[in-house]
């Protein structure tokens, strides 16, 4: 059995418990978590028997990498008698309606409209938090994964380093980053779950420029080239004494890593030389409490408590309005997965999580200083996965 | 008044026409495309009246870049009250409900719910497909960026020719064309709104890796370097006499370009030379039609009949199964806009739409072979906007 038909069967024997058919995996990420496959269509999973992968193309290719039944799509008029049929006994008769679970957190509203017209009588249910559950706890195949994301991202790094200097335009040290990336095998995406997140293989932005708030959904910012990308590295000039943030991520068959480091060219301010050596201090704290069934949110609300004793309340990630309420996200195929290390996430951490931890602290017109580590969540306590060296990085 | 004010207007005047209150603007694209700005929130276009940018963060950027008022969004539980305040008189009494379209064709069920629930009485209407055709046309400011991305897209292209050289792998070639592209301020993403769809700078695959079909909604595929990212350069070594299909864009000032050269280190095959020939020759009797008036659809069936003329029907715009049915596709802040050039798509050629034409011959175990370069429709008939050399492109 495959690594995919076993998340298939975690998956079924939730879904027995719930009561539902079966569910209708229509988000190409979870395609591809339950089947190892990324073609066009939808893998229907029943509650109970094996999954259905309906492909509009290409389907040779859905016939080689899947660990499901495939077949072409066709019209989606046929789709309620195929499912029905691909359903056990009881989890569809006259009797009792199809109940079937989709990811309503990405599923657009249209999408959704044809697929509830193809099967009447159909009862849909919001798997989405379900998904996003299962896909929380990493197996070991995705751990190497990660694992070697980390190592590219270190390599990378120390790659450019050399080649950063006073006079440089921020989008040129975020072009030397991802060509070294790219040359390492990172694919070339950061995929993001939320609606309209986006992320351009990470921050990279120096001295003011980094202070400059953004849309993301994270503590670092950056002008970006255009208020159309408004976000990471723009065409401001790295200076000397100045931090350069490095927030950066790939993708290694379809797993991401998450790794910030402070770089200066001379000297930092003591100031902010002072605020990464807290951050540093964060992370410590945080990583002493690493281990299974510490809840997310106790994480978050004691680095806060750390950062107000520091007298950096204001600063932490992000500034005043612009603040991010979060000390750090779990990883996998997307950026943005469960926990969460903010308020409201009573997760208990367990075996198998991946989260990035990333204390940084804001100061408008000067910069953004902090470090970012990605962390497994294991038996005994955490492997730290990212593997490049710490403190601010001298250029 | 800004040319994002006049898309307001433009859009209000078709809002009277049908009869709704308003237009509650949720993507990103859209949201930059009527308001200049892309910070996190709504921007709320009413019938009658002055839009409001209810934004979460960052409400600085927000206020410096857009041509909205701009308001801090807070509780959704708000959101009802400040949308009716901002309908002058007639679009929301209480005797008559809130008229309110959005895009449902990209917003996810759970937020649609959210809304819905935020706004109880309120009707709401698809306006996907009105703010897609009024996007159809562009605007001169538009052109311009399109214009100047079609400038980086030639240049890059020159500048790695001279190191491609037999035996480099795809996504080294890929890592090249990338980095000058970023170097020349390519912003790094290429949008796309269709669920699910991705795009990595473009399609660059050499014979027979160019020839695998893939997931992509477009006639090139590739391998990916992995089934989490199945299309485009892969592993494979570039060889002798094969063709490289070089189909890239980049994005300048959120405009996309498309274009596609056709590579050889040495000579192409006689009968892959031949077939690139008649792609040209489609292209440029594509052209000769070019002109306000001309239905779209039609382009495609004449291209159909020249390619049948040309016994190379099997081959057309991918092979067998996974052939793609159309010609071309509107090119502006996103990838895939309309006209379509295909079966079904009655709109008629207009002053300011922008076309990328790609006809491409598949030939599976060989490779891909073909040309594509992008139009802005005039009131006279065409100016290509891709500027680089044509013919197959000796290494």
């Amino acid at each position: 059995m495959t690594i995919f038909q076993q998340r298939q069967q975690a998956l079924q024997r939730e879904m027995i418990e719930r009561g539902w058919s079966g569910f209708l995996v229509t988000n190409n990420v979870d395609i591809y978590y339950y089947c190892g496959s990324m073609q066009t269509g939808y893998l229907f999973i029943p509650a109970e028997g094996d999954a259905l992968y309906l492909v509009r193309r290409s389907l040779v290719r859905a016939e080689e990498e899947a660990s499901a039944a495939v077949e072409a799509l066709g019209s989606l008029k046929t789709l309620g008698e195929r499912l029905r049929a691909r359903c056990a006994g009881g989890c569809g008769s006259a009797a009792s309606p199809l109940r079937i679970a989709t990811e309503l957190d990405v599923l657009p509203v249209q999408l959704y409209l044809r697929l509830q017209a193809a099967l009447p009588g159909a009862v849909w249910e919001d798997g989405s938090l379900l998904v996003r559950e299962q896909r929380m706890i990493k197996s070991p195949d995705e751990v190497v994964a990660i694992r070697e994301a980390a190592r590219v991202v270190d390599a990378a790094l120390e790659a450019v380093i050399p080649h950063i200097r006073e006079g440089m335009a921020e989008f040129e040290l975020m072009a030397l980053i991802e060509h070294q990336l790219r040359l390492r095998g990172h694919q070339g995406l950061m995929r993001m779950r939320a609606y309209n997140s986006e992320l351009i293989t990470g921050m990279v932005a120096a001295g003011a420029a980094a202070a400059v708030p953004t849309y993301f959904d994270g503590p670092a910012g950056g002008t970006g080239l255009h208020p159309s990308s408004p976000q990471s590295s723009g065409r401001a000039l790295i200076g000397r004494g100045e931090p350069i943030l490095v927030d950066i991520g790939c993708t290694i068959d379809g797993y991401l890593i998450d790794q910030t480091r402070t770089l200066v060219i001379g000297d930092l301010d003591p100031e902010l030389q002072r605020a990464y050596d807290v951050a540093e201090q964060v992370l410590r704290a945080t990583e002493a409490r690493l281990q299974p069934g510490v809840i997310a949110e106790h994480l978050y609300l004691l680095a806060l408590d750390q950062v107000q004793e520091a007298g950096l309340s204001a600063h932490f990630m992000g500034y005043g309005a612009d603040q991010v309420k979060f000390l750090g996200h779990g990883i996998g195929l997307e950026i943005d997965e469960l926990p969460v290390l903010a308020k409201g996430f009573k997760y208990p951490l367990a075996p198998g999580m991946v989260i990035a931890i990333e204390p940084k602290f804001t100061f408008p017109g000067r910069g953004v200083v902090g470090i970012e580590d990605t962390y497994l969540i294991t038996e005994n306590g955490y492997e730290k996965l990212t593997i490049s060296r710490d403190g601010i990085l001298r250029v």
